[in-house]
């Protein structure tokens, strides 16, 4: 065991301290109630940084809530890491379904329980340790080390990008690693390798310019529920695959090494179907089907339908119009411009005569996002779990989207890994959230030997910034 | 001129007061606060029975607002007429929308303008001054006439089947003729002899049983609002029909005189999708197309659509159900248990496997009403019109529903006739809703000749009552 895990190992009770102190401050970023927690929690992690021996630690104005940076410079000749995290944290509600109060952390069989603790002031916390542990013991770090954690990680990063933006110069690395994320399962390490992206729409169809007396116009009226329903059952196929022409253009399969965690999964369907409480349909897919839909195809998903009536008993009413609420999560190779056009030039096209149509879009979107399977740093962090863990960690994809993997390639023209602690089934988005405490000290050796493992990670060509 | 229609024509000012003074109270029947407006018009309706002749005059008791109750029995020898109407009004809403206050009564142009004017205070208004008129100068009339007038038409009806069936000996006759109805265009007479009946559910369809993530799930989780599409889009066919099996089962031709008013109505259609504010459909139907579709096939329209997201900006859930709210209007020969029964049967055919189904019908349902074409009711009434105003009214239906005309018939086994002088232009559930006077002046030369042909309407046999 090097010095530097030695020291972890030794401080570890002093460290578990310091993350308890953290997870009590109520950092929600969503409720300007928690304006405070939000102040704090920032001052927190830049006196942490301080502590740790980071130096410019400072608070970035964003327009929003604060982010944190902070950086170690060793040796200019070295490869740059920036590590990634967010300090904010998910709302605590409904408060009379934890166990212990969300903001008192509370250990039960070796897991911490707080709000935040596994999302992701745990993860975190681990590279700031670490980094404090090699300058104790060493003086100085294998990497030079950049940290950008930010604060409204949980209400939609909304000044995030504007940040990486203009703090381009001072952000400029080799590589991001992300202390957010999530192991896949908590029985086999995994490394996230894709993600889907994202577009929204609203689509609303109209018909008569108010609303009508079902009676009176019921038969020669135009019903837009009626109109909207025929739309919308005309984009998915009777797999329930997207059935509008144009929508896959460009989609491309992902790393194939997916496929073999797919396979290696054994993902249980009947498990899955008992899990989020739905009928089982007949045919059922088996888990490996079930596992390539939610994280190598690409979805059309109603979020919301509304239109009329919808209080108690009966209104006979033809309402002017009804609407739907959409997304899609894309796959690597689809456009999010061309799968809006897509789907608009379907909707147009099979719309009925009599009706209007609106279709609103919610920004841009998103592509899919997905490391290069040779990228240096992932063959680092593979090599790490493998070694500290004893098996090759899964490939895996979230079928969710992670932004800041292609908002890091964009505006610093550095690749992301993600390199987290925390495991997808820590309720981190729900009453009792827990971290692992097992993960936390494997998570201070895993950085430890990361951070060496980096000193011969490859320096980008700057220019390559665009 | 009849004795009685002089006199009539000589007080026209002095029941002009009157029902302006009726117009005064606002008996909304829909909202508690207006509770005293409700006893005054009963009060009012029971007064002017009183003040008019009628003999065994009260407020019925109905568990909700009372029923007015009055009558003149001049012979048992002579048929007996039930008159029907209402003394509650809509509510005025939105009120800075009038001209005129809705319930300060104002004439222009030879209308009077107020809330309940048209529906219904003026055409009930109308045979209880032609009672008046018969017994100060004639001193009996030429039938024997009972009058009912309910304080619950506007919302719902609620007690009135329960009052018919309690005082079904009180109310035996051999006619009903409702002051409530309206023509139904203001340059031609009609008489309504059809209306369609009426089914009422909702319908639910779950997936999961808690909203999931539509990042993580999207793909392999069922989604409702999917499933519920694609079964409400298999409900109606390309031209917009009901495609159920069986729901058209025992549906039978009304009156075929309908088919001649709709082909002498010539109806514009483009005049119609204009005047609702709605593009026109390319082909579209002509008019006599639509007011088919309108009176005399059956519907199923979505009144309201509702499950997941619906508000501003995007929400990425998977929500657990989605519902939707139908009503049916029926025609002569459906049954609404049937009605039921085969979209029941048709949506839980149609589901996709790994959802469930919630059906949940708003009570029993109503059926169409049809007027016997040979009705001697109906053939003396159109007589009267016919007489007074030059051309042989058209028979039409109404594609709203009638209840009354099947509860008479179901509770003292007696048809009904619609012998009402408000137009349905008359914006009887808008704002400044008025009453056109030359058709109040109309309405009592008719009702008083009505009255005298009724003299030789044929008396039921009181066994068929069931």
């Amino acid at each position: 065991m090097s010095a530097v895990e030695n020291y972890l190992a030794e401080h570890y009770d002093e460290v578990l301290e310091d993350l308890k102190a953290f997870c009590r401050i109520p950092s929600v970023s969503t409720d300007p109630a928690f304006h405070k927690g939000i102040r704090d929690a920032a001052e927190f992690v830049a006196n942490r940084l301080k502590k740790a021996g980071f130096a410019s630690v400072e608070l970035l104005d964003t327009g929003g809530h604060p982010a944190v940076y902070g950086e170690v410079i060793s040796d200019p000749g070295l490869p740059t890491i920036l590590v990634y995290g967010h300090y904010d944290v998910q709302p605590p509600d409904p408060l009379d379904k934890w166990m212990t109060p969300p903001f008192e952390p509370s250990i039960r069989d070796d897991r911490l329980y707080a709000r935040g603790v596994s999302d992701d002031k745990g993860p975190l916390l681990i590279p700031i340790l670490v980094v404090e542990a090699y300058l104790k013991n060493e003086g100085r770090l294998p990497v030079n080390l950049k940290i950008l954690i930010e604060g409204e990680e949980e209400s939609g990063s909304e000044h995030f990008e504007v940040t990486l933006e203009r703090n381009r110069g001072r952000l400029g690395c080799d590589l991001v690693v992300s202390a957010d994320g999530a192991m896949w399962r908590p029985d086999r390490p995994s490394m996230t390798v894709a993600s889907r992206g994202m577009v929204a729409l609203d689509v609303t169809v109209t018909g008569a310019s108010k609303d009508l007396h079902s009676g009176r116009h019921g038969g020669s009226a135009p019903n837009p529920i009626r109109a909207l329903t025929k739309l919308l059952a005309s984009l998915h196929d009777a797999e329930a695959r997207v059935a509008v022409p144009g929508f896959m253009d460009g989609a491309k399969l992902l790393d194939p090494a997916i496929l073999t965690a797919i396979d290696a999964a054994n993902f249980d369907a009947g498990a899955y179907y008992r899990d989020i409480g739905s009928p089982k349909p007949d045919p059922m897919e088996n888990g490996s089907q079930l596992l390539v839909r939610q994280w190598l195809e690409p979805t059309l998903e109603f979020n919301g339908i509304f239109g009329g009536y919808q209080g108690p008993g009966t209104k006979t009413v033809i309402p002017s119009s009804a609407s739907v609420k959409i997304t899609c999560r894309l796959v690597a190779g689809q456009k999010p411009a061309k799968v809006i056009e897509a789907i608009t030039r379907h909707l147009e096209t099979n719309l009925v005569s009599g009706y209007s149509l609106q279709i609103e879009p919610h920004g841009p979107g998103s592509e899919a996002f997905s490391v290069d399977p040779n990228l240096p740093g992932l063959l680092a962090a593979e090599a790490v779990l493998a070694e500290l863990l004893g098996s090759k960690p899964l490939r895996v994809a979230m079928g969710a989207t992670i932004p800041i993997g292609t908002a890091f390639r964009k505006h610093l023209g550095a690749e992301a890994i993600f390199f987290s602690f925390s495991t997808s089934d820590e309720d981190y988005h729900a009453p009792n959230e827990f971290f692992r405490l097992s993960n936390f000290r494997t998570g201070l050796v895993a950085w430890a030997r990361l951070l060496g493992r980096l000193a011969s990670h490859p320096k980008l060509k700057r220019n390559n910034v665009t």
